[in-house]
């Protein structure tokens, strides 16, 4: 089954092993005479980076050094796009895959079942199950958002850790944030935990002590879009946050989706008072309403932790470092809706 | 963007508005030669019916009547699938569209998002955004049933009501109902509301109270896949997680998904703790282990409950018809995914 | 593999087997707002039906009496399309299944090929290899149509029967009757063989003698596309050509595909000549210009000839009735790139 | 319309531009645990080269010089194939295309209508237009012949030129050579016309005299598949012809496909003496019959002929150089459909 595909309109495949030659992409489907903005994709595969979202004390340590630059092998000439498909390559430089030969199968991870599926599987690094493999979403996601931009000045969305293990970010801080139109990305970067309450410095701390113990901890990604089109999603198989949810979970450690914000804690209210809110909100019958739309991605704790301690290097959270992916995702979906869109009427 | 057919080996093309002709699915690359269990087909959509799961004290007033015999138009010869798509035709008969005629719009509906969307909707009903859109999710799906059934006939798998607004099934419960190997679709019919607890009582008159009260109340579904086949899912953008959350999320009212039990709970847990238990169970990578795999499903409380409640009809819960529809959907991405399989080895 | 789907954005899925329950097509990606011409659809079907280009002596015992009584189970309402899929069906009344079975595997016919890759064939008059099942492709065509005409209202095509054995239709009468402004479907159907030269008459009696002898013959059909919409065509792998010749050959009966008119036959002549003249018109680098467009289809002879001669019936041509298949199929390929077309440039 | 990739099963995605950075594939659906054959890559590539099958005495000045050194980025590892996707560049090195900026718009090229419609396009050398798009068709199709191989190692396919403007290979004369078993690639690449009557120097003493008078011409190519599955074809829309016709109307120059070997010649027969012969060969149906099977393609004259003349290079005939084209996806075509077999029954 060809599964490295993503997007029925702004259509993405991808490639690439951890540790082969190069990660990549080829996106099919963008519109010709779009304004090809290199500065925003070296700065989001710059977000991406591991060592980037680390915690300060381990920056030395332990991130892999990825320089992440990348080549456009075609679609794109004078800076616009030609309507042709845009490849994009990043090379694997700093692999250093023998931190990982000597491990062999590691526990929690997908080496294992990927050798029981196909026969066969590369083992180095996790191959294409590794973390690795996301940059070429992100680098994807890229020029989803500069299509988003032309078309959509105002609309902006970004995600940060809602919670991490038992910290959380409360309704009353993030309220509070947002009214003072603090958050965006470089705002979101400033922790390296990507974690916005005022209770920062603590989680860093947990993380810090997290690592150290060779433990680690799961939580929540918030995402939120702001000044989101109306009308996107396409009954009944598409609908937004079908789409949505398939996105977000086809990235690595996750383990859960929800439609909007505390949805889950709130289903004990009755309608009456569930509905007297927007907690959910922004998608109704699969549809965006052109309110801010919200979602939230669960994350488990890194399963690596017990075996790559001493070679490899781990991450004590995967929440900091996936916040870009689900960002790209998001690009991604919404690229490929504001297109379907097009075709909704005659 | 064609957006009513779901799979990509085991293809669904489904069509119908809630009072229009006919329901229907168009099920295209079923293999040749399996027998057809057309008592199978009738059962599962008899499980579907409104009234059917409704409270008893209801029955008689609140149900739409809905008949649904099936017509096969093709793909079927002599109990035998031909290769060819298999048509499946529900007529809609009890359509009372009147009833909710002089409404227009209503509150918390699909019905505006799709008239600003489309420039014109079906307002008999909700029309493709009815639930009734539903019936024909379960008769393809139970024609998926019958391909899994053919390959692994150990397979089994069902959902049942985890929670209920305040009311939920014990870890423990379950455990037991599990050990006794009592769980499987009719014991779970036996309780209106699909709920296993013990206190299912109560849970009944919560209901009912409920539903003259005009109000209505969310939960969790849980689904469990016994003796799954192991192998299944297709990375990276066809995870089994993937497919799995985005055909939850394409069914109405759903607004989260979880995989495991307990899952977003336990993400207060370290990995070490975390890792110690199956929590998430029984899909690593994306792909299925052979173990058991646990998922949940979250639905809002029912949202036409202010403006119907004269008029219309409405359910106090939207759970308990909802769980045919979520099996139906699980086999028709395992039917996908045991067909995918098979292109995985040279 | 799911077969029996048609296009990417204007998406046709197909059932039906010739003497099962009843043909049909769900018809996904129509853009809401459209009008319906129930008119239009039942000409188109009325052109299609055997007996109509018939010859008249043998009207009476060939034909298969078929009223192709459609019925629209979904996606029309009060004269519009809501933008959901419509469902069509159209019965199968008069199937006669009982002058096929005693003959078994009919030489010349798919029977035997059907039954030796999937275990199984539906042997009633061909099932789904039928000529029957392009009656479900006319049907989506004639929708294809109607979007066309809202968007291109000078658009016109057709085809008709360019040779018929040695029987030619020189490209001097076809510039007279086309100078005339003569050929449109009205015109064309004057003759039951769908040949418009002088010589009409001599084909139908060739023709009647050739059902006397049992025998049959073959030919080239010729498509003209009258004020076609310029810029249709998507790089590089479904060109306009590609698209229209993988539509073509996918109908019974067919065994060439040929851009232009008489461009194989113009291959002797050096590039200086042959591009001094628009020989092979309308289409370059795989995208329309918007000049003419002319394509042929090449039809072998019957080859149900010998065995179905006493109990079956048999047309001594395919192509007079093949004539609103093609132009079905052309309707949806340009109705599939006039979407395609609205998304390429920002 | 992302319209760059092909195939359903064993599915390519082809990018780059004549005078890019690179061209390149991805493939997406090889099974894993094939042994990744990098000479017989080696080889397609060289086949397909400008020189290579240049005539003789045009070799110094008319090629450009491709050394079309391939790099895998993915999907390899140790000579096996991953199961991942199958990346594969090659760079662009000798693109000389200031040849062509002073040109502009090259009549009869396809620079004019790219430009209409997306607004841009890349006019060095034809960007996307260009026969070097084929590169990384071919090299995917060398890709899907390793697989043929591993499971129809006797399966034997091959083109060569049918008929290059008045000159034509006999039916005779290719009874005999097939007879000696004497036409493989190797064989056909001794004659740089690819032709492989006696009468082959005349054939190229014509191209020659072409090219002196800065002239062109077309012709047909002949592919036969030897020692064909059965079975391989799906329907209604996927039949064999269909999508084999599709594959090859996809390249550029190419004007029409013929099933068979002089079939669109021999529609002047009746049906009786038209089917006492295998004319149409190997395909019933829709449907491989385990016979050989024959198909045309038939091209135009290059239509660069006039303007190109002193600056750029011109082939005066494309037919040698674009048979590895159409072998190429011949194997595509054949890979995708004997995976998709692997669907058929229970």
């Amino acid at each position: 089954m060809n599964s490295n595909s993503f997007g029925q309109h702004f259509k993405i495949s991808t490639f690439g092993e951890s540790h082969g030659n190069a990660m990549g992409a080829v996106i099919d489907g963008c519109p010709a005479g779009l304004d090809f903005d290199f500065d925003l994709l070296k700065l989001d595969l710059q977000r991406r980076k591991p060592g980037k979202s680390n915690l300060p004390a381990n920056q030395v340590v332990s991130p892999r050094n990825e320089p992440d630059d990348f080549e456009i092998l075609s679609g794109v000439l004078n800076g616009k796009t030609l309507g042709t498909p845009i490849a994009l390559v990043i090379r694997n430089q700093d692999a250093k895959s023998h931190d990982y030969q000597n491990i062999g199968f590691r526990k929690g991870h997908a080496d294992d079942v990927w050798q029981k599926k196909f026969g066969i599987a590369d083992l180095r690094g996790g191959g294409r199950a590794s973390a690795r493999e996301t940059v070429a979403r992100v680098a994807a996601g890229s020029i989803a958002k500069m299509l988003l931009k032309k078309w959509y000045p105002k609309l902006n969305f970004f995600g940060f850790s809602q919670s991490i293990g038992a910290f959380n970010l409360s309704v009353e801080e993030l309220a509070v944030l947002k009214n003072q139109k603090k958050i965006n990305s470089e705002f979101i970067d400033q922790c390296p935990a990507r974690f916005l309450g005022s209770n920062a410095n603590e989680v860093i701390s947990y993380l810090q002590q997290l690592q150290q113990d060779n433990d680690s901890i799961g939580g929540a990604v918030q995402m939120v879009i702001e000044n989101a089109p109306e009308n996107l999603g396409q009954p009944v198989f598409n609908k937004l946050k079908s789409d949505l949810s398939a996105a977000m979970l086809s990235v690595g450690g996750t383990c859960g989706f929800e439609l909007g914000m505390n949805t889950i804690d709130n289903l004990k209210l009755t309608g009456k008072e569930f509905h007297s809110k927007n907690f959910y909100g922004g998608i109704r019958g699969g549809i965006s309403t052109g309110e801010e739309i919200y979602f939230r991605i669960y994350m488990k704790p890194t399963s690596s932790i017990m075996d790559v301690a001493k070679n490899g290097r781990h991450d004590p959270c995967l929440l900091p470092r996936a916040i870009p992916v689900f960002e790209a995702m998001t690009a991604l979906v919404l690229a490929d809706h504001v297109l379907a869109m097009r075709l909704d009427r005659v």
